[in-house]
């Protein structure tokens, strides 16, 4: 393979940018051209592509977001819009193309690649609740700007001996409630994965402030409900003290990549560069137990699902007493 | 006077834990004695009320919120409240008080100092709208905290082309708005002291869209409207923009306190207790002109307005073109 | 006039991208056109001058140092060096220029307008030492990259109960000691305007240790000495404290700027334009008692000197005790 | 095991506290008391032990440093200095005991175990060069914390088109300047456990300016020599860039821990607990593939070293073209 293309599609992450890096400059090492096409498969259709060479990703590394940008583009589910993109491809002489987002991107890598036009996908997505790997690009620095919210919430809610409800993202995944939580010495942590009681809830915030704790930080996956009605239901549950919700939201989506972040983009990207060359597309990258691993992409998206890691759900109760 | 006492009271604010330390220090170099009031009025009231020495602020100049604790104290605009506290300071023969707090507390402040005890007011909130101060302790921390999350939501903003509605704090005053928004290079600055047009403003959306700009960004003090009421009303004008709203909320409160905000803490609680030590009460410490001020209570109180710098209003508009 | 240009000069300074933006945009604004010059005086006279519009500027208000770079370049001190800049300058029909930059930039304003082509400086420098203003572009952002590190070295420095010698910069002036200093809660602070009395501060952390502190924090001005000799005066002085000494470096000079610093480099910017718009050259724009200023740049930088705020100084010596 | 106790040792790491507040607080969940000893063994010889409940490591997870503080105690190597300790703890009933530090810690352990008193060791170091765990207790930290250097050092050395030596921790391993390295896009990255070639990083500088980059920046492990040493032999090299050295220092050892950091901390603390209450001593737990282990520490010690993760070298060197 001589030439590929590289796109950003689904919600951004931080590293995205650290891994368009990774691709260009390691397929210029390898001594292949690349190409970027801005607004995912979007642009893909549109023909919106165009040639990268190694100073175009150069103080790319540590910018959030993604400078290829990115779109929904539900007309690719279909096959005329899976043969469009192809033909704009072909007409640039690409061989072979990385994707880089979410569960949704790696539906698209796979058409293309059953059509013969061979894909690999990169796992790009704050949630970290894609199959296959054990993290996904810009998990890390989502949970690092989380826990530097509830560590400033923390110092507001003790100085007013306040309840705070900290609604974090995830889709329908409780990863980043998990480990900001934990991180945060959140007194619970409300995820999809696990149901909660409202009952032991009110026990355990009562029992804080009984020992004389002066603030509650509860940590709330997007994927249960929001965080005022979660409010609400502390409130029908008898909960007195002083409570306010703070939700997160769309920051949680930005900022400088952590170092993380970036040393797994640089790897995934290299890595689906290596996949490329040796011809082999319908594949996800992911890290398994610190390995990297390449996976059917069609085997993921069907025969698995992700799993938060629900130790540190117990580790959060055990310590947070 | 030989012994003092230093409350904080109202919404927490960084920097607080600096001009408390502040206080401590310079009475005790000065040879008075100092306690501490927790919960502010509350605490005074109730008698908890504690001896800090040269170590109890130790490591504190550095750490959000207020290590005494804040509440709200309706009760204290009565005069029998007023005069409860007196007695408790008296108890520990405490013969001045620095209340650190917004407005309300000033008014405490001013009641002590008018039954004869004398008290001294430092400008302590985020919103920046107490008279008698170009600057309040806190603000400059908060408007970094808005900031960092306006370079966080645009690069999210860039990579998905959208529109975001940033709501802030900052009470009736627009300060955060025009300091955050300024810095942040806002698109549209919307604050309680300048009448908008959302017909200009959807002028300048489309303007910026059309010359390629990838994202806008408008901060929106939360004196003026909710951020999704804003939003609404930038539809019904006809913006069709992917327009998301976001609301920083409390973790504008918390977090360590700049350079800027540990350093005006730290004058202005030595200029407060250099004022009660000369037995000066009913004044209020500010900064105007660089230069620090001390000013009658009551005279703030009753015949100033806190004034936004409408300049940075006129400076945003001639930048976001 | 009708088309201006502008340049970084000296060393970088955090928040010089903002002031160009403002340049750019502001100038646009008037109806002007905008030329930008790399590598500061350098570039001038080689011709390095390119047009900036709108766009150019996007996304730069949050970059840490100059896109514009910047250069020593000693020739420019010559009669011949300066004709050639302005040679190049009108071959662009360019009428007036804005200089950004220490004082070293100055001089070159200075002698442009001299010739009879109009330039107005805007000081830009983290040391904060520039005659004609209060606040230096750059200043807040190093102070507070500067105290970050103290704080990440009193963690260190209290679990092993060290003395640490922090050098800052600030080239001959004690600002960002000073500032960085008492934000700091530094035991003692060492600038080149005020003689220190080695014996006073072993007293000093003496005292310290005997009532339990765990760490002392010596902030140390560039200007005054190196780290590693202040250390070693200390031990001659007889300090028998595990003694580390950690020069921040240049690490000061870079990052993003923070709000106050984009907030005034686009002040800056705004009011330069104005000067020349008015066809006013000749002139360092300033901010005194937080009001904008402009004034004779010869004048500036013959009749007067940069003065620290000593009361800095007394200050923390009441407060760390 | 009904009573046990914890310490740090060795130099500070960021996550020693959220370790310790872990083995408090899941030790009290399991049943059992909870001793803190300061200084490390110097303290446990010294008696300098005492009870910690739930409150006492309240707010301590987002901690720098040690709250216990550290201490070298070389005393601790003869087997009076073991028997002496042991005495000590055994006055306060405490029948195990938790050291968190590097591999001097770990000979203590293993030591105390020998003479019938268990303990367990957690690796907490921010040099991430202890065997028998992937990570330590703050590398994650300070690998961002060197990242975020090297980021402000690339502003700077970019503006000035310059060359930046940035020495970094690690004392004989490389991890902290491969990670920050490869984050950072550093131009190379010099470690112990791989020879340099002075001419091969020449031949990469001139490549590098040559296509027109604007800064070098090469990330120096402290074991392989000091920077200025290291910017003298480029010199001789023939290198006529302007080149300065950065030494991150001591601050590398500070801040809030990152949420990497503070959730491994928690794991570490809660299961070396468990192994203690099952009477099992003379471990070290670790993670190895994402699943918590734990070793016999003499193995650790006498037949593994640890190794770097040279893959990530090479792709650097495939990336940084």
């Amino acid at each position: 393979m001589k030439r590929i293309a590289v796109l950003t599609s689904g919600g951004d992450a931080p590293g995205m940018n650290a891994a368009v890096r990774a691709v260009v400059r390691k397929a210029i090492t390898e001594g292949m051209e690349v190409f970027g096409i801005n607004y995912g498969y979007a642009g893909m259709v549109a023909g919106d592509i165009f040639p990268l060479d190694i100073a175009s990703v150069g103080d790319k590394i540590a910018r959030g977001g993604t400078f290829l940008y990115s779109a929904r583009y539900p007309e690719f589910a279909t096959r005329e819009g899976q043969l469009a993109g192809i033909d704009q491809l072909k007409k640039h002489g690409i061989e072979g193309v990385v994707v880089i987002g979410g569960d949704g991107s790696y539906h698209g890598a796979m058409r293309l690649t059953e059509h013969g036009f061979p894909a690999v996908g990169i796992p790009g997505t704050i949630d970290n609740d894609i199959p296959g790997t054990d993290y996904t690009i810009g998990f890390d620095t989502a949970v690092n700007t989380a826990l530097d919210a509830i560590d400033r919430l923390r110092d507001t809610a003790t100085s007013h001996v306040r309840t705070f409800v900290v609604e974090v993202m995830g889709r329908g995944a409780g990863d980043i409630a998990l480990w900001a939580g934990v991180a945060g010495g959140a007194d619970d942590i409300i995820i999809p994965e696990h149901d909660f009681d409202i009952k032991e809830i009110m026990t355990r915030i009562e029992a804080g402030r009984k020992r004389g704790k002066k603030h509650t930080i509860i940590v709330l996956a997007e994927g249960v409900m929001g965080g005022q009605e979660f409010a609400d239901k502390l409130k029908e549950a008898g909960n007195d003290t002083d409570t306010r919700v703070s939700i997160l939201g769309h920051v949680q989506r930005g900022g400088m990549p952590t170092a993380r972040d970036r040393v797994l983009a640089s790897k995934f990207g290299a890595y689906a560069v290596e996949l490329l060359k040796e011809g082999r597309g319908g594949l996800a990258v992911g890290i398994e137990k610190e390995e990297l691993v390449a996976k059917d992409i069609i085997d993921t998206l069907t025969n698995h699902k992700h799993k938060a890691d629900l130790s540190l759900y117990q580790l959060n109760a055990d310590l947070s007493i």
